[in-house]
């Protein structure tokens, strides 16, 4: 794969770059500044080459919600700038020392932040990926390269130009951001593999995206986003409470990953409480796939499937079941869930305790809808990604998660 | 693979119970402290299994080199207990809080640290490797499923037969440890990919059990171990504490990790230093393996292949290459290294910096031996591996590395 190969040495040159006192915090904020203008300043380019992404996807016969997420007019392109500047103003994330001390030996040793690397991105749809995920990897030091979906290739090929252009103003290396411009499967396979050149991949996208990354890659991976996520309604829950949460997490933003798909009720409010809930989410026609306890208090509850418990709807469908305690709760979590996000409403101070031990997914809540679960909600700044392993970063993952650490030990002639 | 499925079934049982509060630091230590106890009291047992293994290594006409590393006598096991023992002593690693901060809609959310779950170890000779991983995942609150190689197959089930025994007297599940009793390659192929049960892999042993492991798993990995490590002498080295720094880096132990297997020497000061170096390495009988360059300096040396740059020799043989400038040398370890340890002897500050910034591997030296890379002598604690990569942990890891994090979210009802 001859070209994987070119854009890997030219990654690692970039990055040399990165690596030296010629990139530091200033100079990394002009740049980032710079590509923000220029997004401003050539919007009218990135609008025209979207328009033949569009025009494309229409002809193909697609979906206007995918179309929208295609879709770049200049509002969102001020919104990818504004972006862009956000990162800027953050804190640099290099440079930190975590850890010192002074050896009986004499020898000083320091653990210190430095960039992953290269971080190679692989997304689907959305164009606007292109500059933020860009601009993260970049703020954090690191040389990134792109593989977009083949629907945005002209407007990724556009945006990328733009950000090359006013990286090599600002006196960086262009390479610093690199487009892979093959959207075919082998292309993507072979940066799966690339492990001499990337040093992290991060996929964004659907659970397919996602699955075809974690069987195929052997470069390290960060799984993102999936999420398949759980309310529990504890016997001590106040029901308003509960029916509000469960509204909102299911309602508020269906399609995203922090949006409930399964609710637990426990059986000694089950009769109570479902009706009630079942109230609220008919202002939205949510469907509601019941285990055969809820359809006897439902009868508007559709049966549900096995694999109704597996399933990210990221739609106005919402599973429940009835369980009989926390533990019940708790070990339906451990089976089904992404690991995500689960919240437990409650008014029992040593349910919640056991439940936040017990559950051991990414953000764990207590009496709060799982929709909280964002970078920006849990003032950690703008996020690359919400991790669902356990491995580096787990959660949402801002600039300190596009990181790494070095030792860096300093003697005298010192030997063992 | 009906055994692995049960081992994951078990351990995800042993994970539900190390999760609780009946697994806090005091229970943990108890545990251990029994563990290191049996360990004493059945030491007859053991050294009777490592017979059977020993007479099977014999039979096999095994080298004297591996039966030494499969070796197990009193003062070896005591020195396992011992090893058990200082694990319980150290900080407990779980329930850290790392963040924490009160949002403006009074969420409270905090980020703690937490087990990793699952981490599976597959290793090779050494059978006290199974008490020392044992230990440090336990303490760390993980289950473990072990996987030892096939000549150890006897000692590493008695070890483990101990070590369960103890933890359930100790009132822990016995499955917070397991043995995986299959040796054959398939089983260790199908481990690798145990994704649902297992949240990490960590394969301690040469560089082709970690090649295998890295590009057959899906479960995520973290790399440790090969060593291929470099000394550059600057022109401004104190030609004295070179020769001492690469001697002592190459020779004091030659088969672990973070011993020296390349020196890069400075044109200006070839001709002085490779003679004062070579007579040092002839003490031990160092073979150098030399570019064009030095073989004309140094008539006793043999010429380098290309590969001799890649490969950690783990023996009495120093690859050396003349460079032109500290950049050259950092382009060579940049191409040839295994990102472990890289040490610069220099008396010139800006090179001393620069080499810092431009190197990068786990651990960048100074003026000194690379043969400190160890979580003992940097100040951590015992260690699991050493990482050489980036993503989770780089360098020794300890028991904080063998640590995730969740976040936690208290509120009162919060929505979004």
């Amino acid at each position: 794969m001859d070209l994987l190969e070119k854009i890997g040495r030219q990654a690692i040159e970039a990055k040399t770059f990165l690596a030296c006192a010629c990139a530091g915090s200033k100079q990394k904020n002009r740049a980032l500044e710079a590509v923000a203008d220029a997004l401003e300043t050539r919007m009218q380019e990135i609008v025209a080459a979207n328009a033949e992404d569009i025009i494309r996807a229409i002809d193909t016969g697609t979906a206007e919600s995918f179309l929208d997420r295609l879709r770049l007019d200049e509002k969102r392109i001020l919104g990818m700038a504004d972006g862009v500047r956000q990162v800027a103003a953050l804190p640099d994330p290099v440079g930190r020392v975590l850890y010192g001390s002074e050896r009986p030996n004499g020898l000083k040793i320091e653990k210190v932040s430095v960039p992953l690397g290269v971080i190679a991105i692989i997304y689907e749809a959305r164009p606007n990926v292109t500059s933020d995920a860009a601009a993260l990897c970049l703020k954090a030091g690191n040389c990134v390269v792109l593989r977009g979906g083949k629907e945005a290739l002209s407007s990724n090929k556009c945006i990328a130009k733009v950000m090359r252009d006013a990286l090599e103003n600002a006196g960086f290396p262009a390479d610093c951001v690199q487009l892979v411009e093959d959207t075919d499967r082998e292309t993507a396979a072979a940066l799966m593999k690339l492990n001499q050149y990337i040093d992290v991949l991060i996929p964004r996208g659907g659970a397919g995206l996602i699955q075809s990354v974690v069987q195929n890659a052997t470069v390290p991976v960060i799984e993102t986003g999936v999420g398949n996520c759980h309310v529990f309604v504890d016997a001590s829950a106040d029901l308003t409470i509960a029916a509000d949460i469960v509204y909102n997490a299911k309602t508020s933003r269906p399609s995203v990953c922090n949006a409930c798909e399964t609710a637990l009720v426990h059986r000694d409010i089950a009769e109570e409480f479902l009706p009630q809930m079942a109230e609220k989410l008919a202002l939205k026609n949510v469907e509601i796939r019941g285990d055969a306890a809820v359809c006897r208090v439902l009868p508007q509850a559709v049966p549900a499937a096995e694999e109704d418990w597996y399933t990210e709807f990221l739609d106005y469908i919402l599973a429940v079941r009835i369980v009989d305690s926390l533990d019940e709760a708790a070990a339906h979590i451990a089976k089904y869930s992404s690991h995500h996000s689960e919240s437990i409403v409650t008014s029992d101070y040593h349910n919640a305790r056991r439940f936040t031990q017990l559950v051991d997914s990414a953000a764990v809540y207590v009496n709060a809808s799982t929709r909280y679960t964002d970078g920006g909600e849990f003032g950690l700044g703008a996020e690359i990604g919400i991790s669902t392993q356990k491995l580096h970063a787990r959660g949402p993952m801002g600039l300190n998660e596009l990181t790494s650490y070095k030792f860096l030990i300093f003697g005298d002639g010192q030997i063992r």
